[in-house]
């Protein structure tokens, strides 16, 4: 079980502490989730804020997947695709991401990676808005994001026009008709900083374009609301903060109306409408089921369903609440105790998804030094630190104390001179 | 630990059992790899000739799941990608898959699935072939393979031209210069029978075509040897005769030679020459990791890791020395007792993977009375009933027993009119 995380007595730090800890310990013993962090596994003494890379243990899992392991592919071999329920698992893992995004059942499946399901998405969107050749991205997105669609537009002849988020209702403005996707995230990766997921896909649709959102770093953090919103297309990963595991398999949505015409490129067996046909003639199912591909991972499937049943009770407003409460007295800390590292994003949470970054010339020293002293951030080059809260794990004391050991590393000089040549990790 | 099987009594079966069981009992006991299914957990007294679908659970698996679930997660948490060696193990457990297929280290990466991974190959093959559109491929091959590359055709605009694997060569002599590749599986995941990797590779080559190898029903069955055929690339998964775990990560070859040309459309960051960079602009790592796709599902990766583990001792030729061996006996049983089935494919072990089918208008109705018996086999649509051999697991006693409870079930009627609806399950 979690500990309740350090809490640094007021002699610990610099005057500025003081109030900020009997503020964190105050909205600790409020907070309506205080319960959650207990249903997670951390190390003792741990300021854990990277749950933005790799989400903290769920005490559940371990048993479910032993039971996965040793019982239903141990004792159950082959017969447990159907007996257990992992034939489907990739639609019922999917449904309850999807209740966290604002997605109603049937629209998201799990299985593949972010990467696969965003060329599946490109391929896809582009094939929906024939005639049109204009892909409008974000620069500045996880790089990942690029990559893959600058292969899609290799493959299917479309052009990438670069646009920031503030800069994307002009682009569409002027490209307008050859527009066939606007493609973003909803949460900067390095600066935490969201974007308008409502406002944004109404003016891709304004010009009859499609929205795609990327929501890696939304989901388990904001309250993103597909449905609502309108979005067309997401995908999202589910090792951050939905503490899937390691690589823990990806989602993709595909909003209701578009899924009988949505026709992505990786035409795997999983996909067809009767995969047991054994049909050499690709007919792809009639719904969400279309964007699976081949045999997904089942033991990180199942891994990631079990961690998902940690949230049962939990709903993404709740979440977002809490993320929020992190997220605001983070950034307050910070700009109270190191006033000298600059926010990379905007200082409002409502305004930051679930991490904040700041700025430094030595944060690959800085990010070194806070590990030394057991907060694990991490850093992205070139000048990043990055802090992020879990709603599920982080306590308010733990962002103050983590203000609190950034300070101390400062004030130690604990920063300089640490080994540049290796890099973190993933994102 | 595995239990030594059940062992029918001479006056369990019809008179032909007798020396056949004797038999059987010899081999058991002369086996170099008798030690091998010790190291496998299978439920006692079940004859479990389903391995080419899912592989038996390897002993030292559990454990080395629980670590990388409790330990390497919950403890070492984000640094486990580092420490604990995740970022490299797709080609880490890639080197390992390799040895077992006659790949040198460097030449596979273990990661995504099958599917995925073939639509890799179609496209980067063609594009390695400019000027070339044809790819030869078998129209009886798993239907992912074929829908894949429909798929591939389609984006990369190339015409599949259909030839089984005897029809290869004169097909390749009529296309000549028109032909990319050419993409077979070495053995029919129904029927059972093998293709001559290196003979065939060599054909391709001749008109300048590049080969690829599906390698799901070989790898820990046959011992191929895709160095020594020359071959260009080739794929697999890890679930059947490897003992992977359900959805355990498939594994791509890329001959070394080719590793700075090939040019894959998945271009994830995992693929990326410096992935910590950040970098926009997509620059392939220059050897076999530029097919990495996404972050790979760790727990289902380690879980194979440690499977591949249990064969450390034992070499691809050994596997196929017993693999053979129980495939000849199984054929021979079939023969003699159940000779109004009909085998599917050649009745000479030397031609055979690990596996035998039966063709029965009843296919389905003897699956599922033979499970009923407590010996698993499965059922391919229409009317083939699939019996696999594990190399590792399966005893020669396995085989005897099997073919009598096919006799049984067919004697006792117990065949009829078992329920058609329900189809069975994952390849």
């Amino acid at each position: 079980m979690r500990p309740a995380g350090p809490a640094p007595s007021d002699d610990d730090g610099p005057a500025a502490a003081a109030p900020l800890l009997a503020r964190a310990h105050e909205l600790d013993e409020a907070e309506p989730l205080r319960h959650l962090p207990g249903r997670y596994l951390l190390p003792e003494g741990l300021l854990y804020l990277d749950g933005n890379s790799l989400g903290a243990l769920p005490a559940g899992v371990p048993d479910a997947v032993a039971d996965a392991v040793r019982r239903q592919w141990g004792e159950g071999l082959v017969a447990s695709w159907n007996t257990e329920g992992w034939w489907d698992a990739p639609q019922r893992v999917g449904d309850a991401v999807g209740r966290l995004v604002g997605a109603a059942p049937g629209q998201v499946v799990v299985g593949d990676s972010t990467s696969v399901q965003l060329f599946q998405c490109y391929v896809a969107a582009a094939r929906m808005r024939p005639g049109r050749r204009v892909v409008v991205a974000d620069p500045d997105a996880f790089p990942t994001d690029l990559h893959l669609l600058s292969s899609a537009a290799r493959l299917a002849d479309l052009e990438v026009v670069p646009a920031r988020p503030h800069e994307v209702p002009a682009v569409l403005a002027a490209r307008g008709g050859e527009v066939a996707l606007l493609a973003l995230a909803e949460v900067d990766y390095r600066t935490g900083e969201r974007c308008d997921v409502a406002a944004l896909t109404a003016a891709a649709h304004e010009v009859g374009a499609l929205a795609l959102w990327d929501l890696a770093h939304s989901v388990g953090a904001t309250d993103v609301d597909l449905d609502a919103a309108g979005a067309d297309l997401a995908v999202g990963c589910t090792y951050k903060h939905l503490s899937g595991g390691p690589g823990a398999p990806a989602w993709v949505y595909v909003a209701a109306r578009h899924q009988r015409d949505v026709d992505p490129p990786l035409t795997g067996w999983h996909g067809h409408a009767d995969p047991f046909a054994m049909d050499g003639r690709y007919v792809p199912a009639d719904d969400v089921r279309r964007m699976r591909v081949g045999t997904p991972p089942v033991l990180s499937l199942l891994a990631l369903e079990a961690a998902l049943g940690t949230l049962d009770d939990v709903t993404a407003a709740q979440l977002r609440a809490r993320s929020t409460s992190l997220v605001g007295l983070l950034v307050e800390a910070l700009t109270a105790l190191v006033p000298e590292l600059p926010l990379a994003g905007p200082a409002d949470p409502a305004r930051l998804g679930g991490h904040v970054a700041v700025r430094s010339p030595d944060a690959w020293g800085v990010v070194r030094a806070l590990a030394a002293r057991g907060v694990v951030g991490d850093f992205r080059a070139p000048d990043l630190v990055r802090l992020g809260v879990a709603a599920t794990t982080t306590t308010h004391a733990d962002v103050v104390g983590a203000a609190l050991a950034l300070r101390a590393v400062l004030d130690a000089d604990e920063h300089r001179g640490a080994e540049h040549a290796v890099r973190s990790t993933v994102t």
